[in-house]
């Protein structure tokens, strides 16, 4: 166990990633169930949808749960006390300043996670009160930092900048990962891609099988200059690249962006126009199981891997 | 041990990369006493400096050496045909098809390492005959892979496309790292940076003490879509981003890169208008030991790593 995993009453290091549109009520239980911390994904929710999914994952399992809320979103405090009204004290927040909300959700009694992509942001979540930080690095799916710094740079940084639990996210698919991330000195692992393609996410089954045929080269982090998206290569990225090409600006991207794309995708199995966001990791992707049955497969391969490092012994 | 390190008759899973300037026969000799792989970097060497640099290192060290030759260079088969007669048997090349050299070598007896990027090319070097394969990160130093894949992402799926040994490269300057490249399934870490900041490095003093400020977020990839190279902020590198912004051909780039400006940077300190090829793990470089004081400290960091890893019973 990690002091972080006690705290958090989890019986594996793995958190899994509340995701737009594939991490609803059915994927947060099913991973509270099989000893990880569930996650609901706030970001693509209105908060009364939001609370339907608490409490749906709340009738499946006693174990604990999280909500994550993307700070840029004008509902965010709105999401936010609609969990803490439904019991809910951990928190996972993201893309905004953690001097927001830290206050508030410490005030309430919950335990606050942050997501950073830089040594000196962990600092500051640190100075703010957060409890822990997820650091994420480049080869993670969806949005994404501008610093472009990678999972294994970033991890030993941020664990050497701060003194509170570090959760390593990006590129991390199975038990070799895991491994290597509580090498780095992380105290837990956050999966997302890995859990997308698994029986309870929501995604569609069309996003699921892409997922299952990815290749390691097929995603880019695209807009890299305004709002940073590692996303799978089809129409809508060729699309994006084009534009990128001939340096279009912030509106000119925002524009082929638009609206529902990611839904388009992720939820409603549009593969062509739609915005798939995954990771580099996806390549070692391989089948769709139940979460329980992944959980016990990424800790079996934790523990063979963790017990058999190579003896080199002083000369 | 792994298999690759009593193959190449390593007592440790350090391979110290062969770079331009900072790479000679001293360092060499320093990493190869230490029980690391030496490398001399043959990409800024004419083949009778190189002879030079091979000679003075034989002359330090009755341990293994290897020679990286990029084969971009015109005088890449020279170069080769000087360390075979002298003796070189182990060769690390890159920048180039692994078709061109790789019978000559192993025709010549020699072991061959070739540099790569995607599982794709990895299994190509295999198809060519290569014995093992660099996989190099995203956040690694110098010229990179276009496909932007990081290490934590590559060295799995690298390990899972081919037979093999996998060595892993980018983003690795402690033991911690030495032990997650272990963990992802690597059989050995290439390092660059943290052996830059050494003693017997030949890098000029002021980039050395640059490595020693330098944060993690102070390197960018520049060149992306045309010649990608990892290097250090400075007005070099603000001269190349607002080219970049405008989006300057590849033409306009390389006149920028100009000639020399890696000598300018990295041999004669040039902090200014030189280009300074540096990872991201430059963050934690914080001192200039001896090559063996670094060996010796970066295997007691793995032995620390490798036996104390958090046990999480099945449930």
């Amino acid at each position: 166990m990690t002091p972080l995993c006690t705290q958090l009453k989890l019986s594996t290091p793995i958190v899994q990633a509340g995701m737009v549109w594939v991490s609803g009520g059915k994927l947060a239980a099913a991973a509270a169930n099989a000893g990880a911390l569930g996650t609901i994904g706030a970001g693509s929710m209105k908060p009364d949808l939001l609370a339907q999914h608490i409490q749906k994952a709340q009738g499946l399992t006693k174990n604990s749960l999280a909500v994550n809320v993307p700070l840029l979103y004008d509902k965010a405090e709105e999401q936010i006390d609609t969990a803490l009204r439904l019991g809910i004290r951990i928190f996972i927040t993201s893309a905004g300043s953690p001097k927001i909300f830290t206050k508030k959700l410490k005030d309430a009694g919950a335990f606050v996670i942050h997501v950073v992509a830089t040594p000196d942001l962990a600092k500051k979540c640190e100075a703010a009160g957060v409890d822990a930080v997820v650091a994420e690095g480049f080869e993670a799916g969806g949005h994404n930092g501008r610093d472009e710094l990678t999972t294994f740079a970033l991890i030993p940084q941020v664990v050497d900048a701060v003194r509170i639990p570090v959760i390593a996210a990006g590129g991390i698919a199975d038990g070799r990962g895991i491994a290597a991330a509580l090498a780095l000195g992380a105290q837990a692992v956050q999966l997302g891609t890995r859990f997308v393609a698994t029986q309870e996410s929501s995604a569609h089954d069309n996003f699921k099988q892409a997922i299952l045929r990815a290749q390691a080269t097929d995603t880019m982090l695209m807009m890299k200059r305004t709002v940073p998206v590692r996303l799978m290569k089809n129409a809508f990225y060729e699309e994006l690249k084009a534009a990128e090409e001939v340096c279009a600006d912030k509106e000119q991207l925002l524009q082929i962006l638009g609206h529902g794309r990611a839904r388009a995708g992720m939820l409603e199995g549009d593969l062509s126009a739609g915005e798939l966001e995954i990771g580099q990791i996806a390549g070692l992707v391989r089948d769709i199981p139940t979460v329980e049955a992944l959980v016990a497969r990424l800790m079996e391969e934790y523990r063979t891997v963790s017990r058999a490092f190579p003896v080199f012994p002083k000369v």
